[in-house]
């Protein structure tokens, strides 16, 4: 057939998104954020650029310290050129995942990677006055005792348990948080430590961490967080589907094939949530006598080897595969990643979640596609956050304003 | 709180798709699709570009006949300044829209607008070697009828009723195509028309008809069609999600709450097309003795007033509202569009389909939410094809590929 260039056959929406390299200085750190080092000459090959272009670039890039002089290149005969270098240490990101009873806290560097966490204990129904100034105690906490302190900061990044509008970073209704429903979250924080403030679900940043350091090749994925309640992150085209009102992923309170006439804290009967989660599982075991009261007692019951456990929990994937064979057939997804607490009971969970997915769904979605535990683990909501902070503080936009005005 | 710039709000990822623009002629043909007219010297100050760089490249796009000029300025003194408009006459896209008895045909400007359509009778089961020549002799009679055969052709889209690879444009396991399983659907076509050829998933296609042209606001809304199958398309973030292998939006083999043990021709049971399809309606009304067999014929007892017929079809509605309202919760949509041969029988399936939605979907996911019937009703699919082609075509890096080399 006749040679169209390489675009030919490359469909309209994702062809728009390709764009030739302008050698603005943030265009030029994304290259070099793949972390290989490389000489001024090398740069000038690559870009196609005028030499004298990405000699200025970089002394900008230089000047913020954004990369620095990463030794020598191979000799051509004179003087080795230097090597430029991506500098991951330049900023520090400060991230927090926080429930509905504690929090997890981290400083990360410009990869994402995690230099430092703790955990404290909050009560998120004391609202945001209360909650936000420990955060950001605990927080400077970190950075000095990890000697972190004297570097600058690039943002922070906060995972919420709620809906949260992802543009204004305020909280929309959030069910379990009273006294967050519109708070504007950014404008407190930054109030305090002068930095861009992004916030999201922390289940979207579960995703989002899940898919940014161990997935990061998925297009098209959904993670899914089983416990005290039920809930999903969903990668679209590479990118998080947050939705209208940033309300999307709400697993737990799709009606669940078996889900009967249960009762939901939603107001709903019959849904997900209802039936699968750490505290439905619960009562169903202490109603036979056993002593399990939340996620913890279900997961250690079944560690323990009890049969009456393992077969609930089992039950309980099988009813969220129900519901996410739905999602196989509307996504089309090439992953599914399961965590949270209740996950923590091993293969009992999963088999039951693949089992219904495959009695469910078409051959065609289900060929590839891989349903596997979480990889991140706890950790998947920080790294989620710091990595949100990350892709904002140098995306080529924010780079080229902070540089060029 | 501190001043970061316009950029401080805003999130990583979205933050990565904003590029500053090259002055590339494919970036200033985007300027300019916008139809209004500018003159060189608007042009310096709209997008911060040296005038000897702006006039190259409007030369190159004036050259290539995708600008012309478009009347006289505003005089400033001196000699008024012509003003350059886009040429939407330019080239022209060919698309269409293939179900398993016939196809609608369409030739298109650059803005997607029909010029000419056309329908014939095929059947599908015949192969693409039958059937895809039969799509290029009707094209060819439609230009030279319509006297656009002069016109240079930008690309060829085609719907087809099954999953495709997009990227290949290869039918994936279509279960309704026989023989077209992995065919090279654009080499075929290509080696007669010597163009770029684009294939999709004809509901896919229906749904980027319904954004382009009716809705291009909506960043998230999912297009459903109701008729002898049940299918839907899903845009993401503004753009169409189309899966892992081209799958998604698969919502006809979704169990249904009501579904029961129905038989469905996937070969699983209870699944939504098996009760809500025009087919399923006509079934069930056919068994209380009713003359009907097709989507067609219940629409026109809908419309003769026939009771059962309009109950039939609003409970059809309520078990496709039962399945949308989990995709609802999981993408929080804000915009559901129902199109679709059953869709002619009018607000009766709307009706079912709103008070299933409403019934099961947590309040915040609907408050914003519409739910509507189809806007560009029966040429959604072609004008879909056409969108896809000329997004392709125009897509700022085939232009530069074209005019730069």
């Amino acid at each position: 057939m006749p040679d169209f260039g390489r675009f030919w056959f490359t469909g309209g929406v994702e062809a728009d998104v390709i764009t030739t390299n302008t050698g603005s200085p943030g265009e030029l750190l994304r290259l070099l954020r793949d972390g290989r080092p490389r000489t001024r000459a090398e740069l000038v090959v690559e870009t196609g650029l005028a030499r004298s272009t990405v000699r200025a670039r970089l002394d900008s890039l230089l000047d913020a310290g954004l990369i620095t002089d990463g030794g020598n290149g191979a000799s051509t005969g004179g003087r080795p050129a230097s090597r430029l270098v991506f500098n991951a240490r330049a900023k520090i990101a400060l991230a927090a995942e926080v429930g509905a009873t504690h929090a997890t806290i981290a400083a990360a560097d410009l990869t994402g990677a995690l230099l430092a966490t703790d955990k404290l204990d909050l009560d998120i129904a004391e609202g945001p006055e209360s909650v936000l100034p420990l955060l950001i105690t605990a927080w400077r906490e970190l950075l000095r005792a990890s000697g972190l302190d004297q570097l600058p900061l690039a943002g922070v990044g906060i995972g919420l348990p709620g809906p949260v509008e992802h543009s204004t970073g305020k909280p929309n209704n959030p069910p379990i948080m009273p006294g967050w429903d519109g708070y504007d979250v950014p404008a407190r924080v930054a109030a305090d430590l002068g930095v861009p403030v992004l916030v999201d679900n922390e289940v979207n940043l579960m995703a989002l961490g899940e898919h940014a350091t161990c997935f990061p090749h998925a297009q098209d994925m959904i993670v899914v967080k089983v416990a005290t309640g039920i809930g999903s992150g969903f990668i679209s085209n590479g990118a998080l589907h947050r939705g209208a009102v940033g309300a999307a992923g709400d697993l737990g309170h799709i009606l669940a094939p078996n889900g009967g006439d249960a009762h939901c804290r939603c107001g709903n009967t019959g849904c997900l949530e209802a039936v699968a989660s750490g505290p439905a599982i619960a009562a169903k075991l202490h109603a036979s006598g056993l002593d399990a009261q939340t996620s913890a007692d279900v997961v250690a019951l079944v560690r323990a080897g009890n049969l009456e456990a393992g077969q609930a929990v089992r039950q309980a994937g099988r009813d969220i595969g129900d519901v996410l064979a739905a999602c196989v057939s509307m996504f089309n997804p090439s992953l599914i990643v399961v965590g949270g607490s209740v996950a923590l009971a091993g293969e009992m969970l999963l088999a039951g979640v693949r089992e219904a997915i495959y009695r469910r769904s078409l051959p065609l979605a289900t060929e590839n596609l891989a349903i596997v535990p979480s990889q991140a683990g706890i950790d998947a909501g920080v790294l989620g956050a710091a990595t949100m902070v990350v892709q904002h503080a140098l995306s080529p936009a924010v780079i080229d304003h902070q540089l060029t005005g």
